[in-house]
């Protein structure tokens, strides 16, 4: 890649499982038959010999790549600022990437995926893909993952070029983040130091509402900083353009495999089925999430109270202590079921394309680790108004399981991988027999990598990637900051030492312990936005009640009943007013079919035509 | 137009001033050498003599305006979906228009008003344009202004067809907003007729709940509605991208206009311009807000709540009659000088384009009359918690005053009319002298359709037309139903006879009483949609505080002055979360250059090549 033909990079792995010396010759023709189709194909292969299996590793020069990239019509931004489909004779009109290479590390993944499984399916042989490119990794490792003294600055680009628009979006979203930390994190701090005297009874009001408006900035800011991100990645769309893309692109994909090729949603009747598939996935919806909904609040609510109350009620500290390890086994098996639950139904919903599962599935799960992890807070909080043991269990939140999942973020694969090499070299010595003084070492990387585990979430692998954990720490993180601000302004300087240690060990996971991640496209933080949202909404109801339990400490300020049920009817209505508009799209199902096949149309027939002619503009400006 | 060439539709005419006839032949020299110039440029011309001046009607045929759209490089959308230059040669790849027609009546108004001014620079004579088209509008004011019957539908097509998307839209939204109202009414005379006994208690609740769920519903049906009428218009956008388009190409425009030609914002020190000139109009717009609201609360509010204690403290009829007279000519003042002084203010504002000056001028004029309408119905219902005084104004508000403003705009124009049509006609007697006992008449359209008045809005010609007063009227009659629902469920009543009659009222009001108005592009009911959603999030707060006072007759249920404070502050806060993003634009403006610039760059550049391909391929479906 990178333009340096003279020396290739090894991205990609084929790993062959390795047969015993007698089975003899036509293993030995099977491999080298691979690796012949392999090099017809126009890629570098060299062969590892690894400890149980054998590993082919690959390189691709730039011309295989684009014959590939062609062959899958890979869209591409080109210099006049539109999509269209890759040709390798065009070259000269696409967008080069910040390294100056011309392929993203997801389209190069995807022109791999593409080039050998064209062979595997002529060959039919058992294959595992990986990826392994140790110069990039070192050279990341060095400016990132190990430089501590940066704090919250990260080489963002870097990591897009090596691990693509997702994961560097994350990395760029927690920077941010904990940049902007440091305001809330300094005031809370001086709150708790400096005495106000008579000025106390204002100066938590006024930190609330700092904070509030803190918020809403920051992410508005986010959101134009994703926008300057796109616009560097070489993707063309405004932010809420890009977000309504992927979608409208799989709902057309969806109606064109459902129906017949030349679908015109003009017609009546296509447009009747189009309604009527629109209201049914609608309805779908609604019933999938009133399920989640009765079962959290049926199932986890009592559970999460009676908990709590047992919490509340016990005096001695090593009761607690057993307590609390039980409940943390016991959540941690019903989260389990819950998330495979969603997964589940999200599988009979008929969502348009995987982004909008992926949404939904991020609802559904949030839903369940909301409930777990806020339901004691407030029952602490505002129906015992014992703020001394909401501060108690905060610091133990924020500081105690924080730090262990960091912990066993990291362990638990490196576990897994000792485990994995241990067993491989195991089976070594076993065949080699009594010849064993000598000890056996794994030597390559490429088998190192193999061995590693992957990047996968806890709720399963179809969807999501490992990140979906990530951004679910960081959004219970940031409900439990907002939210309980007012009832204890310190949990901002946590959370910040928190996100400072989180951005170099997240990075020292992805490049040390786990296998490269395969990359995904989307390079916004997605429905999490929302999520992010929605937890603002929610701490400022919440610190108002916190404000009322602090400044009320005598009971004086009583609310009637039906006073108190006015007000929940109020926040319930304000809620479905602003909540509603997520549920009814805007346009009607038939008017953007027949808006993105038209988009799709032009960019497929005139795009061989368009190319040529900014090719050659681009030669002529040269 | 409309595919029958052999008989001219005269849609526009120019008025030249008659001179004496002693003036002699220069005059009827310079009048048919500008007739003859028209004839060479391609329309054909009618000469009509009026009283005091003469008309020259003009009809062009399809290929004249062809021609004419292509110099002004109209951008039309193509049977592929993507919109393209105009090319006269290529007209087969166009989509046509509902009745067939290949331009819309705004692109032809543009193209009538290319070719007379390209004349008029070159022979330098003073001229007015003015339309006329008799055969269409005595159909449409059979269909459609006279049609009593129909209650809400209209034949919107031909709406649009007459007057272009602006009115369309109104006209349309008008219609659905009365439909969706019928529900609500029902409703209200329902609750105020039976008596519920026991669950009087829950009745008026549950009915505010309904209200502003319903109110939520209508808005989200309409926004799809929209988009069909866009599909329908051959408008290829999704609703927002509609809205955020034209934004986006006046703001393109000023940055070429501002700087060189080829500007680039991927440039340092062009994309810091950008920032600068960002930021510079977020805080213009912030001082004019800022002004605005001051003017409001210092000026208005102080006077508005003198009246509303007057009228309240005041016991006789005569006196409360004499009150609201002066009150109300006071107002008309006020409200004037407030909406002049807006208006200027906008000028100071570097607005990006004629869409968010007009956005800005609807949130400031709104603002006033929010204001002027509201805060007397408050003042007597939660001040006083004087419900019988709230139910006789809003009465008094929604029948009284609704129908004098329609009298009113309907009776205004008319005597201007007359009084110009007087003029013209005493004027033509006294230089006819004394042979005068021959009455002199009106004869042709063309003359009285040049006396009759424009279709202006109160607050001045440059930036809307008189669908802003009608759309003021609506959103203040929303507000005033919404907003004391819970007080006086009958409301609903007298708004939706209101409407039906608004209706036909305002179409006879376009169709006699005005000239037809210059068409404007726009196709969304845009900033006003803003200011319905905001009245739904004051409505459910109003009738909160409205159910505590209809429910706490004997005063129990006091709020400590704390809780209030508490109470206030969320609510300030809840504001500023869901109002701020509308502040700060997701997108740095120098992405959006870069990406917009691209997109205008391919367009232009390609549009050639294209069409004349789609134009084949139209040729070979054929």
């Amino acid at each position: 890649m990178n333009g340096r033909e003279e020396e290739p990079v090894f991205e990609v792995a084929i790993v062959v499982p390795k047969k015993r010396e007698k089975e003899g010759d036509e293993n030995r023709d099977c491999v080298e038959f691979l690796v012949q189709e392999l090099k017809t194909a126009g890629l570098i292969v060299e062969r590892v010999c690894g400890i149980s299996d054998e590993f082919i590793k690959l390189a691709a020069p730039p011309e295989t790549l684009g014959r590939a990239a062609t062959e899958l019509q890979i869209k591409k931004l080109t210099y006049i600022g539109m999509e269209l489909q890759f040709e390798w004779d065009q070259v000269t009109a696409f967008v080069t990437q910040p390294d100056g290479s011309l392929f993203s590390w997801f389209e190069r993944f995807r022109c791999f995926h593409h080039l050998i499984y064209r062979i595997v399916n002529r060959t039919e042989a058992d294959l595992t893909l990986k990826f392994d490119d140790e110069k990039k990794r070192k050279q990341l490792l060095k400016n990132w993952a190990l430089n501590w003294l940066d704090f919250t600055s990260q080489p963002v680009d870097e990591i897009y070029l090596y691990y693509g628009t997702k994961i560097a979006t994350y990395f760029s979203f927690l920077g941010m983040y904990t940049r902007w930390l440091f305001f809330p994190a300094a005031l809370g701090l001086a709150l708790q130091l400096i005495d106000f005297g008579s000025m106390q009874l204002l100066v938590l009001p006024a930190f609330f509402i700092f904070i509030i408006s803190w918020a809403v900035f920051f992410f508005q800011f986010w959101k134009r900083k994703n926008s300057a991100l796109l616009a560097r990645w070489g993707i063309n769309y405004s932010l809420s353009e890009y977000k309504a893309l992927d979608t409208e692109m799989n709902s057309l994909n969806r109606v064109h495999a459902d129906h017949e090729k030349n679908f015109d949603a003009n017609k009546p009747i296509e447009k009747k089925i189009l309604q009527r598939d629109e209201w049914l996935g609608l309805l779908l919806r609604i019933r999938n999430n009133t399920v989640v909904a009765l079962a959290i609040i049926c199932l986890q609510l009592p559970f999460e109270l009676a908990y709590a109350h047992l919490y509340e009620i016990t005096e001695s500290y090593t009761l607690k202590f057993l307590l609390t390890a039980v409940y943390l086994l016991a959540i941690q098996y019903y989260t389990q079921i819950g998330g495979k639950m969603s997964v589940i139904l999200i599988n009979y919903e008929n969502n348009q394309g995987e982004e909008s599962s992926s949404a939904s599935l991020v609802y559904k799960v949030f839903g369940l680790y909301f409930m777990q992890s806020y339901i004691g807070l407030f029952y602490h909080a505002l129906l015992h108004r014992n703020l001394t043991t909401l501060r108690e269990v905060l610091i133990q939140r924020l500081i105690v399981s924080q730090v262990l999942e960091n912990l066993m973020e990291n362990a638990y694969p490196y576990l897994k991988y000792s485990y994995k090499k241990y067993k491989a070299v195991h089976k070594k010595m076993h065949e080699q027999g009594s010849s064993g003084g000598k000890r056996i070492r794994l030597t390559t990387r490429v088998e190192k990598e193999y061995l590693k585990p992957s990047y996968t979430a806890c709720i399963g692998k179809e969807l999501e990637d490992g990140l979906f954990d990530d951004y679910l720490e960081l959004a219970l993180q940031f409900g439990m900051i907002m939210m309980f601000a007012s009832a204890f302004p310190l949990v901002f300087c946590f959370a910040i030492l928190n996100n400072i240690t989180e951005i170099r060990t997240d990075a020292l996971k992805l490049l040390v312990m786990l296998r490269r991640p395969v990359p995904r496209a989307s390079a916004t933080i997605g429905a999490w936005l929302n999520i992010f949202q929605f937890l603002i909404v929610t701490a400022i109801c919440t610190n108002c009640i916190l404000l009322v339990c602090l400044y009320d400490q005598e009971g004086k300020w009583r609310i009637e009943p039906g006073l108190a049920a006015i007000l929940i009817m109020e926040h319930v209505l304000l809620l479905i007013k602003f909540g509603f508009s997520n549920f009814v799209p805007e346009e009607p199902a038939w008017v953007k079919a027949n808006r993105v096949r038209n988009v799709v149309q032009v960019r497929d027939m005139y795009s061989k035509q368009l190319l040529r002619s900014i090719s050659n503009l681009e030669k002529k400006r040269d």
